[in-house]
């Protein structure tokens, strides 16, 4: 008999992908559906996951310990947000506006707007403040069900201010329930101060930036902005084979613009994941299915942005590509923190399916932070990440769009976020 | 001196239209912003709405009054969501799984889907169970800032169900803090048991609904889906003609499908509103103008259908026509409560900027309820009704889109609803 100190009971619905992983050529597990489901946890870890009717015959609950009714509710794995550029300072409002008016990317840029002004208020900002926000940030990922994001720095440019970023993200990372996987982000733009010489950035951040953040262990991964209007895809993979040669994994943001060979290199390198890939080529979509790259897809840029262009999300799954949802939370391109309208972007706007979102932004979004053996699948072993949503059944999540369904929120087998009902606030 | 119950001090920013109401050729109120702005309250009614400097010569606080500090915040009128199917059973999520999935219109109505599957679910529910399931909506309406919405029947399509889903109407709106508009809309489809016999349904609906709707009092308006699948021009005429005769002032479905005469006939019956209009006619657009008739815009319809045809929203606001946006609640085409998604979606997906936003989800809303001398804006001697919201100025509502600001609701002067602090709840 295992014991438990935590068992949610008679979930109407409990959908989960299997793991650990995608492999090759697999784009999705199977999305495993229970009806009257129970779970068990035990410490950090779930202990059971099955039918209600077989949780008394495997399964105790330890004297003090919680018992949980979520009759009528549905059970899925925390959201895992496998892109975001969470510590920034700033707003990009008017920028937006602009852009709603109809302004093109030259007089945006003109006035002041894009990439570089965020540098700028990233640079004034001290490290508390950059804390506050993102803090307040994590606060509402956590309340629309996510319990692992990943976040970038790229908005320092400098020594001082790229440290600056992966250091709120340490501290964030240390007091706040959301886990934070964290990425060196240096190659994000050539900074203003060396326009004239980005050969020289570009020696700056393989032989300062890259070095200084592997020696305090401040990064997992290192990730570029392979791009016509960033770096070049053979820049990209000088800084990303220096990150590897320091052991930061490679991921990378390619062709978001254009078709610029992103892909590729992202399945030359074995890259953790190629970002955006709203212009793939099918060469590119080949290599990445070969190579077992992780496609991270982030619809609500394209739909923020009013572009046209999608990234291929069906022939990518098509292809054998395992594809990854993130919100690329951040103040220019995607100001959103919020998972569920990422997934109903992904289904209305790209024609992903339900269940291919759901697995998406669980097990395969881990698999791109290399975690799917710990997290993104509700599995008798894994960690006890777990949302707990007021639907009958996971459908509705996408279905009943709009709204926040998630009623509690339960990281590392500990309940860290229970929404107040609002039926016991009214008079 | 003027005696204040409650005052709101210190908003960030303070938006609104300024009203009583568009006049005709007049799309959009100037939307009026105020920085340092403060809010007096007396009873259900505003006293004072200006600069915050300005309050202390002009309000002062009744003893046992309330002051709530309001800095960083922005302060809205309520939102009047004006076309919404609120009382209905029954979840269409099947329908919409087999929509993304490739299937036609007529696979989906074979298999049982369509407003006839509703009509079944809300025939075979009793009123107290319609009534707990809309309860549910108005909640998630009024946390998401919604003060006001229309509520149409059209579920029941036999005189006994239509009368129970208007009852369950005003039982609502008896006791809920949302405010509801009610609408008669007998002629939503043809029910199973008169297809041979449609024109005995239509004499029911003028002869025995309308009479017997008007005599309890329990609806405002009538309303018609003209359309090819429904009801044609001249049906539609005979009953809201006939609802006109009881006191029901006319609104209408018009060219969501195709063009078909719709927005001429809204018109020429001198309608409240005409709803959808993705198909609107260049003489439909000039007859609305013309005559007065707001345009109701359902983005999120649109957006969920994955339709490719969008309403066009520039041409209506350059014709001068009043444009308003609801979110069309509903269980198969818009299955959402909540106004901001709309907000974004109109601008995103029709090109409307945020302020045309702002003033259609609240005073051109209001305008088409019949309701912008009472509702709609925030101007001194109008009703209470206002959102607060956690964000620094009105833009972000649509700008960081995806997440619920909503901090606190007003309805009528008292304070309905307010969000528990996230950080309050953390250990």
């Amino acid at each position: 008999m295992l014991e438990a100190d935590l068992i949610l009971e008679h979930a109407a619905e409990l959908a989960t992908p299997v793991g650990p992983a995608p492999r090759r050529g697999q784009a999705f597990g199977e999305l495993v559906r229970i009806t009257d489901a129970s779970v068990g946890i035990a410490g950090e870890k779930l202990l059971f996951v099955g039918p209600s009717q077989d949780l008394g015959t495997k399964v105790r609950l330890k004297s003090g310990g919680r018992r949980m009714d979520v009759s009528g509710k549905t059970l899925l794995p925390g959201f895992v947000d496998p892109h975001t550029h969470l510590p920034f300072a700033g707003s990009r409002a008017s920028e937006f506006k602009m852009r709603l008016a109809g302004k093109t990317y030259e007089e945006i840029a003109h006035s002041g707007g894009g990439i570089l002004s965020t540098v700028e208020a990233v640079r004034a900002a001290d490290l508390p403040e950059l804390g506050r926000a993102a803090w307040t940030r994590l606060d509402r990922m956590m309340e629309w069900g996510t319990t692992t994001c990943e976040a970038k720095s790229g908005y320092g440019l400098s020594l001082e201010s790229e440290l600056k970023q992966l250091r709120v993200i340490r501290e964030l990372s240390d007091s706040h329930p959301v886990e934070i996987v964290p990425t060196f982000l240096g190659a994000h733009a050539i900074p203003k101060e060396h326009r004239a010489r980005r050969s020289e950035y570009i020696r700056e951040v393989v032989e300062e930036m890259i070095p200084r953040v592997a020696a305090e262990r401040l990064a997992e991964f290192c990730d570029v902005f392979c791009e016509s209007v960033a770096f070049t895809v053979a820049e990209a993979e000088r800084i990303l084979e220096a990150g590897k040669r320091h052991g930061l994994k490679p991921r990378l943001h390619a062709d978001q613009i254009s078709s610029g060979g992103g892909a590729e290199l992202a399945a030359r390198l074995g890259a953790a994941s190629a970002d955006h890939l709203e212009f793939i080529s099918g060469p590119g979509i080949e290599a990445m299915a070969r190579a077992g790259v992780t496609a991270v897809l982030v619809p609500g840029a394209s739909f923020f942005l009013r572009s046209e262009h999608r990234p291929p999300a069906r022939r990518l799954v098509e292809a054998g590509v395992a594809v990854a949802l993130a919100t690329d939370l951040n103040p220019g391109t995607c100001p959103t923190e919020a998972m569920p309208p990422i997934l109903v972007l992904a289904c209305l706007t790209l024609g992903m399916s339900i269940e291919e979102a759901i697995t998406a932004a669980t097990l395969n979004a881990a698999h791109s932070l290399g975690r799917s053996e710990v997290i993104g699948s509700l599995e008798a072993g894994k960690q006890a990440d777990i949302q707990v949503l007021d639907i009958p059944e996971a459908a509705h999540l996408v279905y009943h769009f709009g709204v926040n369904h998630v009623e509690s929120v339960i990281k590392k087998g500990v309940v860290v976020y229970e929404r107040t009902r609002l039926d016991a606030m009214l008079p």
